[in-house]
């Protein structure tokens, strides 16, 4: 008998065709865990189950989403991670691989995640973005918008800028950095966070977004964390322009 | 009854999801002209043909593809290109649309092309350009491929460019512009010329690659033009990294 050992895995991902993340209760979904570890299993011809940094959610996409998994580990690291690519589909590629200690895990070990938003800003959609930003056709203000992302900075309370869904008891996190960049038609937001509450990333785009319209002021900011209520934001930004770019240890 | 008028559509697709431009002889297969007729055909409730700048091949993006058809002319221009935007597919769009004279062709009235194609050069391939670029895995010498690209320049007999398919007897063409450009993992190359014979833009990038990886010299296209055999040149590039950027008239 071998010795168990945990395997960790930096994977990217295309998640327009998938069902989010997460295994779902059909398991006729395709989800990218349930791709994930049906190739580990055919590769060690036994099921393996991962656990990862965190669930996207439906069409989100992942530069570097972490995974681990335990084995016995008779295969080395580098024909798992060239048996994976060769067996994933072509929207889904391990870029990374090790080994970790027993106590790494991926969720609980992280210090901190970065995700990047992608904003497509004209008339006209463009056919090669529609799956991987938000097309949104009025001109934004993006020097509003900027000044709009210092204010997430630092540590809040962001009980607003969650799902009303959330289960969690408590909402403060610390904002190392939101920061606007734009290149001709592309609006990017980056976000990196100690974490994110659920949809926490799509809920701040979608109040630059009002920002950027002149519905909210970039100062109102404050006051919506005061408030600590949903309603007080803006609409959630959907899914396919949100990149989880890194997770930090 | 109205007076016939001919209308000019230029069109942005994706074409990862069709069997190229061209309806095929098989119905079911989608291809790109049967979407658009299809959709034409719903607007004008009548059957419309039409007719493109050329066709693409499976798998081939565009920009800028031009088509016309005609009618009688009862609906705007405006409410045909807003009916096709919303009755098209999500990979396809109408960028723009005129009425142009009777005897306006978009094939024979057009004076030269520009095509683009895009190479992604890393060790990895990247999941979101894989419908969008041509993953070459080893590190090309782009200060070789750029001066490659200058012996298109200019008017050529490109017999030794073309597939061996074609059936043109007249294979000079006049290349305006052939140049390239990098941006850290992506290389592109631009094609503007007079006109295109089969496959000539997927196997001039073949040829660059070819030179890229040190098994072509730059001076040595100018034998391989000399010798008007195929057999000569690198092998096609595939599809998905060539777009048709704009057709000139």
């Amino acid at each position: 008998m071998g010795k168990m050992k945990r395997y960790k895995l930096t994977l990217e991902y295309d998640g327009t065709a998938y069902y989010g993340w997460q295994q779902q209760a059909d398991p006729s979904l395709p989800t990218l865990q349930g791709q994930l570890e049906k190739a580990l299993s055919l590769i060690y011809k036994e099921p393996v189950k991962v656990l990862a940094s965190g669930r996207t959610d439906r069409g989100v996409h992942a530069r570097g989403q972490v995974i681990t998994f335990d084995n016995l580990g008779k295969i080395s690291v580098e024909r798992i991670v060239a048996g994976l690519n060769s067996i994933l589909p072509r929207d889904m590629l391990v870029t990374g691989g090790g080994e970790v200690d027993l106590s790494f895990h991926p969720r609980h070990s992280a210090k901190g995640k970065w995700y990047r938003y992608t904003i497509y800003n004209d008339m006209l959609p463009n056919v090669f973005w529609r799956n991987y930003s938000y097309h949104v056709s009025y001109l934004l203000d993006t020097t509003a918008m900027a000044a709009a992302c210092a204010y997430f900075e630092g540590t809040h309370d962001f009980r607003s800028f969650c799902s009303a869904r959330t289960g969690v008891k408590n909402s403060v996190r610390s904002m190392e950095k939101c920061w606007l960049t734009s290149d001709e038609k592309l609006i990017i937001i980056d976000l990196r966070a100690s974490g994110f509450l659920y949809n926490m990333a799509r809920i701040i785009v979608g109040t630059l977004v009002e920002v950027g319209r002149g519905k909210i002021k970039p100062a109102d900011i404050s006051h919506i964390f005061d408030r600590k209520d949903r309603i007080m934001t803006g609409p959630t930004a959907p899914p396919q322009g949100l990149y989880l770019q890194q997770v930090y240890y």
